[in-house]
C-alpha cells in the first residue's frame, strides 16, 4: 500500500471511530442532542479538529444519519444477499431487521427510527436524508418482495408496498414494545406476526420456517 | 350551579386550555422541549402562576401526557363503546386510532408515540407514565379483542395481546408514512392491513367490512 492510500485509510477509521461515537450520543439524546461540543468532550478532541472534519452541526447531522444508514446496511441488507432469493432471503432480512433494532447494542435504539420522529414536522436538509432513507429501505425490502414473486413464492397479486409497508410496521412496534415496555416476547411476537404476513401471500411453493428463533439469534 | 361549583370548572377549563397549548409545544419540540418558560410564552401567563399549576416542570410534562391520554380516549376509546362488541366495534377503534393519530391537529403528530420514543431510554417518572399509558392502551385493545371472541365473531384461539400488537404496528407504520414520507397512501394501506389482520382471526359470522374509506373520514 503507498503512504497516500495508508493516510486515507487511516483517515477514515478515525473518521469512523469519531461517528460511531457521534451515533452512540444521538442515540441517547437525539440528533438534536448531538452538537460539535458534546462531540468534542466524548472523543477528546478539539472542536476545531471537529469543525474541519464536518463543516458545521448539520454537516455532523447529516453524515451520522448516513453512518447510521451504513450500519444498516452492512448489518441487515448485505449479508443477506448470499440468501437465496425469495421467502428465504425476506425471511433473514427480516430477522436481523428486527434483530439489529432491539439489540443494535446503541443505548437509545435504532437513530433512523429516533429521527423519523425527531424529525416528521421539521422541514429542512435532515428531514429530507431521513425520508430518503426511510424510501430507499422500502424499495429494498419492495425489490426482495419482487424477487420472492420472480422466484414463486409469493402469489402474483402481491403488492410489494403494501407488503414493505406491513413489514415496516411490525418492526417498528417490536422496537415499541422491546424498548419501551421491556416485553421480552416482542421478539417472538414479532416472528409471528411476520410468518403470518408471509402465508397470507406465500404461494405451495414457497420454503417453511425454520420454526425455531434459533435463526433470529444467529442473526445479530 | 352553586359558586363553589362554577369557580371549580372555571379552574378546569383555564387548566385544560393551558394543557391543550402545551400539548401542540410538546407536539412541536418534543416533552424535553416544553419548559415553564415557552408555555408562560405561549399562553400569556406568568411563570409563577404555572407553577402554582403544576408544582415543577416534570410535574408539567406528567400533566401534559395525561392530558394527551384523555384525548385519546375521548377521540379514540369512548366513542366506540356505543358500537356493537365485536368486529365492529374493533373496526371502530382503529379507524379512530389511524385517523387521530395522522390527523390529531398537532403539528408534530401523537405526543404519546413521541414520547415513547423520546424516553424509552430515559428511566423517571415520565417513562414510567408513558409505559403505564402504552399498556392501558394495549389492555383496551386486548379487552375489545376478547369481547369480540365472546361474540363469536373472533375464533377462540385468537392471543388478544398478539393481535393487539400487530394492530399497533398497524398504527405506528402508518404514523411513520403519513407524516415522514407524505403518503397519502398510508391510511388506505394502514386499513388493509387491518382488515388482513383480520380476516386471519374472523369467523364466518364476523361482520364484513363497510369496504369504503368513507368509515374512516367520517370517524375523524
Amino acid at each position: 500500500m503507498n503512504a497516500a492510500l495508508k493516510t486515507a485509510s487511516k483517515g477514515e477509521e478515525t473518521r469512523a471511530a469519531i461517528l460511531d461515537e457521534a451515533v452512540r450520543i444521538a442515540s441517547r439524546l437525539g440528533l438534536e442532542g448531538l452538537t460539535i461540543g458534546t462531540l468534542a468532550d466524548a472523543t477528546d478532541m478539539s472542536k476545531s479538529g471537529l469543525f474541519a472534519h464536518f463543516g458545521s452541526r448539520e454537516g455532523l447531522q447529516l453524515a451520522v444519519l448516513d453512518h447510521g444508514a451504513r450500519n444498516f446496511a452492512s448489518h441487515v441488507v448485505e449479508p443477506v444477499i448470499s440468501v437465496e432469493r425469495g421467502v428465504a432471503r425476506l425471511r433473514a432480512m427480516f430477522n436481523r431487521w428486527v434483530g439489529w433494532t432491539i439489540d443494535s447494542g446503541l443505548p437509545g435504539g435504532c437513530i433512523l427510527i429516533s429521527a423519523a420522529h425527531e424529525y416528521d414536522d421539521r422541514p429542512g436538509p435532515i428531514r429530507d436524508a431521513v425520508a430518503g432513507m426511510q424510501r430507499r429501505g422500502i424499495s429494498v425490502i419492495a425489490r426482495a418482495v419482487t424477487l420472492a414473486v420472480g422466484a414463486g413464492h409469493l402469489h402474483r397479486s402481491t403488492d410489494p408496498d403494501q407488503f414493505a409497508f406491513e413489514m415496516m410496521g411490525i418492526v417498528l412496534v417490536a422496537h415499541h414494545h422491546g424498548r419501551l415496555l421491556g416485553d421480552m416476547e416482542a421478539q417472538n411476537r414479532a416472528i409471528a406476526a411476520f410468518e403470518s404476513l408471509l402465508s397470507r401471500y406465500a404461494t405451495p411453493s414457497a420454503p417453511k420456517a425454520a420454526s425455531s428463533p434459533v435463526a433470529l439469534n444467529r442473526a445479530r
